[in-house]
């Protein structure tokens, strides 16, 4: 390991919107829990704790008793919401400028642009093609790369394995979440997500830095728990191509929803040994955690699972509630500029996306600049 | 390049639904071309060529008139059409299966899947989990790696890097079109669409085949060309979020839709090029072309700037249709069952994709079988 070329994050990027919107918006605004309830609202992992929590795996019942349970929000604060009339690659753009930025990376130098966008500004194409044009990433193709919320990770080893092979020597990877465009405000589950993007460009880094180990699997029999569909009177439609209402995060089938939220802890543990054992590291090993933050309990639980002490987790989510795969970077830039984050260090990041999918990379970090900037 | 070891393809398999529609079914439904052309049809490369032929590049002119003139379906004759309450992913699950089965791997054997649906079934997740399911691969993580039409050049890139870095061992790719579902069936473009999936399973390979040389590109000034939006009221929709009609194919300018139409034939010799240079290879040493058969005249504009001979080109347009990514795999596979296809054919494949990306291989094949089947 220590003297195999390394290959890893140049440089970070983020971009919140600035609307921000506290709790008070969703004054009047919620519908009556049991109504939300009826429909099948994508909380089922919440109905099931209030049910009974003895049913729980402990570190998801311990992080949800942390929470406390007299917050109608969860532990949701504050969030950032894109305005009306702008785009998701309005986001993707300025966190892939400001990645550029931080790397010291001229736009014209990068070989490719990884992207997953939740939502896309267009069904096809991907705003790939818009960030090549805005960015002036002039010899640059476009992938959109999409594993849901675990696209992160997926993307890492793509652009590690194609660094390493030779094939390109510049990567930028950028996830956003525009999820303010997919959800519907009078749900209780609506108050956990806000809108961002960030971003990172890869590149070769000296031996023994950078990626070394990742799991990634997909566990397909679980994708009808979480889905995006247009929904028409109130109803998740399973053809969307004839789509005829707003597009809307949903569930076909709430039980496997709610089976992913209580394994979720464990879910992680697997993914990040497997990651950790991928790199001949153990839990010991690990300085940081970056991850998921689906709901507020979500880091809490993931790093009581892995039996790591809670200052080694970063978790914003009172801040900027769920924000899909951009959680990753936007958390590893928030750890770095609170000097959380230092040369050397080795990260864990796990995300579960919809599918299920689940992604872990094991990483060294490399600190290139006397700066240490936040997002 | 020659002690290099090899990645590349150890299968194919294609997948065409069992319905076929011909020219007749079109009678009495098509609209009047000039209506059509007011509401900015597709067909704008076709209405600047009835403008004035002296205008096009000599590649697209000859092809054009070699397709002549008085032909509706400009060369369509037949297409595969995806029955009302099938889905996309049964094509590519069976794509897959086909392909596992002539590569002789097991389906735990699979390391990753990548998937280019045009359309998924669901808007997310992909439609990786579901093949991930149905086919068996209980080892496999599912990535969508989509760069739309353009899509299979990207994921044989991504999976020679995959395999070459030593990340996985086996990776298969599958892209389907499923363009009956966003396809307005009173218009002329809409008979020039087929159904269908083709998916391929890459290993390693003996040193000198597979991957020789890529070349790929998004400018993505070019990206409101051509894009998949809602329509309504006849008029696509920008904002697809709150789609509120069906899906269709439609431009955005139609004048970008018109310039990538009419250089079709030189963006495919400036990718051909770079991917052969990339190579090490002439246009000389390609024994086979497969590639994009967007219209009836493309795959002939293509060849003739490639001044390739009319027998080294795959042209399936006229029983297929536009069947988008699928069809490299698919005019592959037609050409081993016709004997076109032998151990040590050098492979040119370019496809132009919506944004606009362009992507072209180079490749050595590699006949591991004593049978060579056809799609």
């Amino acid at each position: 390991m220590g003297d195999r070329p390394g290959v890893g994050i140049l440089g970070m990027g983020s971009y919140l919107p600035p609307e921000v919107r506290s709790n008070d918006y969703w004054e009047g605004r919620l519908q009556r829990r049991d109504e939300v309830q009826r429909r099948g609202d994508i909380l089922a992992i919440e109905r099931t704790a209030q049910g009974g929590e003895s049913a729980l795996p402990r570190p998801v019942a311990e992080a949800m008793a942390a929470l406390g349970d007299d917050d109608l929000f969860r532990g949701a604060r504050r969030r950032h919401v894109l305005a009306d009339d702008a785009h998701a690659a309005d986001m993707e753009v300025e966190a892939v400028r400001r990645a550029l930025e931080d790397a010291r990376v001229a736009p014209d130098e990068v070989d490719l642009l990884l992207v997953h966008s939740l939502l896309p500004d267009r069904l096809n194409p991907s705003d790939g093609p818009a960030i090549v044009d805005r960015c002036g990433l002039s010899r640059a193709v476009a992938w959109s790369l999409d594993v849901g919320c675990a696209s992160f990770q997926p993307q890492v080893v793509a652009a590690a394995a194609l660094l390493r092979a030779g094939v390109y020597r510049r990567v930028v990877q950028v996830c956003s979440t525009a999820s303010s465009r997919f959800l519907d405000y009078s749900t209780p589950a609506s108050t956990g997500f806000g809108d961002g993007a960030a971003a990172s460009v890869l590149g070769p880094l000296p031996p023994g830095y950078g990626l070394l180990g990742h799991w990634q699997r997909t566990d397909g029999s679980l994708r009808e728990g979480v889905a995006l569909a247009p929904v028409r009177d109130g109803a998740p439609q399973r053809r969307w191509d004839r789509c005829a209402g707003p597009v809307r995060l949903a569930t076909f089938d709430p039980a496997v929803g709610k089976l992913a939220g209580v394994q979720g802890a464990a879910f992680c543990r697997e993914a990040c040994l497997g990651a950790l054992e991928d790199a001949g590291l153990t839990l010991g090993d690990v300085s940081l955690y970056v991850g998921a933050q689906s709901v507020g309990w979500f880091v809490d639980a993931c790093r009581r699972a892995l039996e790591l002490p809670r200052e080694r987790a970063v978790d914003t989510f009172a801040e900027v509630g769920n924000i899909s795969a951009a959680v990753n970077v936007y958390n590893l830039q928030r750890a770095r500029a609170d000097g959380r984050l230092r040369d050397s260090d080795v990260v864990l990041s796990y995300s579960p996306g919809a599918g299920l999918t689940r992604a872990a990379v094991v990483y060294r970090w490399h600190e290139p600049h006397s700066r240490a900037r936040g997002p």
